[in-house]
């Protein structure tokens, strides 16, 4: 996990597959250089998305050609990246208006990492809760810390910079805290949404979308475009990164690492979880949003990949 | 917590009062102790129950006599609790069979530490997991951390030094493993159950709660009859013990302790959670097992504290 977030390792690929082409770039080694890096992290559709979209924009020039090319075409995957964000939280200050309209602020729940850490800049989840500011909304946030990564703190640091109120909670308190009513609207990003809406994100963001649920509040996933993969129909068919049980074994933290279970003590320890289409409140894109996902109206939207038939 | 554990709180609750009236046994200390002891741990239960049977026990004495008889109906409380929790493993193996003869084996789910370092002896949820093996059911146990204390490296721990087969997971990995059908059951202890049957536990099994009911499951709650409340009319009534931020700030381990958050960066840390009776399949005690907690039955059966309601 030297680089985390689905957008960013989308980008990252791409440069990789850049970088790859200056050694060599044959039709053969560009082949392999896009299975060898797709093979890194299975869950996250950015990178095989990405690593395409390099591949399809080279592969018809001449190999003396394809690395520098391949090069700007990542440079236009950063940049569509960081303007996608930009759109996608702005319209997600469209959703936090019409709840702070009635109750004049917002508690905002997120999970895990889905900030400028882990894109090319804003953010999915959180390019709402900047751009909240500058709207004058009154905005907290509840931060999960998000074992066993903790990227969670990624996000209290991120927030911290930008001086916006939060409070860091363990993953297990988020059921408690919506149903006591200190919760608005949940937010997360997405590493794939499938054909029909579910969504695979990190590993606690289902159990979060239960909870939302059955408090009546709004689940709101936040991702790019290139996040849906029309090839995937279900959720059932988004393979699930099962990571490094040490990641479990071992806690790390700002002044050192320490043992919590013998490092032969037998763990497991998927990366992602699969939140299913009928409990996302609304998908959040930079071509619009769309609402109760599990609905016909996202099939024929994401068929025919249409802005027209999103809000 | 010095203590941890409803049943275990409520026993050393009750010594803790014996070696008060040693020092000093007038009406005024007795209350004065009652009244210290009460406070020191808000969510369980079996902490006011104990205290107030010992201080009923010995109210009529004469001061001198006050702290012997406080000792012997401590122990009597650590006998009963020992013996209270071996039927509840029975009852819990009961429950087990039912399962096991369609598939041939368990995967049970647990959450925190409510086996015999919670109690007095054998444990409330994990007494069936060790009376199961003399029953002859094959059985494996998902174990959640169950942060911020980790009590489930407790469980871990106890289950390793009886040669039962389990599996340490992150709290935010219990849905997805439910998704997968990689569980059939889960069984938790309670801190507190209110007369219309919603459970005050650890926090984040409202949680698991609700991932077991999306996902078809059982959810077992085992917990001796002082857990039952019956002053207490709903889960909102029951106090939610709030603990020190460090607890999530400081990350400890067996090979010392790491700062994960600044001393000031702002953490909410709830201990508990309360999870509504209708998500609860049955409430196993030593008198019996309760099904359908929401229903009429449960406040009948309370009212008249009468083991015939009960299956």
């Amino acid at each position: 996990m030297q680089v985390r977030g689905a957008p960013l390792i989308g980008a990252i690929g791409a440069f990789g597959l850049a970088l790859a082409l200056r050694e060599a770039a044959s039709d053969a080694a560009l082949a392999e250089a896009v299975h060898t890096l797709g093979a890194t992290r299975p869950t996250a559709v950015n990178l095989a998305w990405a690593l395409q979209r390099v591949a399809t924009r080279v592969r018809p020039l001449p190999p003396a050609a394809r690395a520098a090319a391949a090069w700007r075409e990542a440079r236009a995957i950063c940049d569509e990246d960081r303007a996608a964000n930009r759109r996608i939280g702005e319209r997600t200050v469209e959703l936090m208006q019409a709840i702070t309209r009635r109750s004049g602020r917002l508690n905002l729940m997120t999970h895990c990492n889905a900030g400028w850490l882990a894109t090319t800049g804003w953010g999915t989840a959180l390019a709402g809760i900047y751009l909240a500011r500058t709207a004058g909304i009154d905005l907290h946030v509840w931060v999960s810390e998000t074992r066993p990564r903790n990227q969670g703190l990624l996000t209290a640091w991120e927030l911290a910079g930008a001086g916006v109120p939060h409070t860091v909670i363990a993953d297990n308190a988020a059921g408690q805290l919506m149903h006591e009513g200190q919760v608005d609207a949940v937010i997360i990003g997405a590493d794939r949404v499938a054909a029909n809406g579910d969504v695979a994100n990190k590993i606690g963001s289902y159990l979060k979308a239960l909870a939302a649920r059955d408090n009546g509040l709004p689940f709101w996933v936040a991702a790019p475009w290139s996040t849906i993969d029309a090839g995937c129909a279900s959720g059932a068919s988004i393979p699930i990164e099962a990571r490094d049980g040490d990641e479990l074994r071992v806690v790390r933290g700002a002044t050192g690492c320490t043992l919590q279970l013998h490092r032969d003590s037998p763990v497991a320890n998927p990366a992602f979880d699969i939140t299913p289409a009928h409990l996302v409140t609304a998908l959040i894109t930079e071509r619009g949003v769309v609402d109760r996902l599990s609905e016909m109206h996202f099939a024929s939207a994401l068929k025919r990949n249409d802005p027209q038939n999103l809000k």
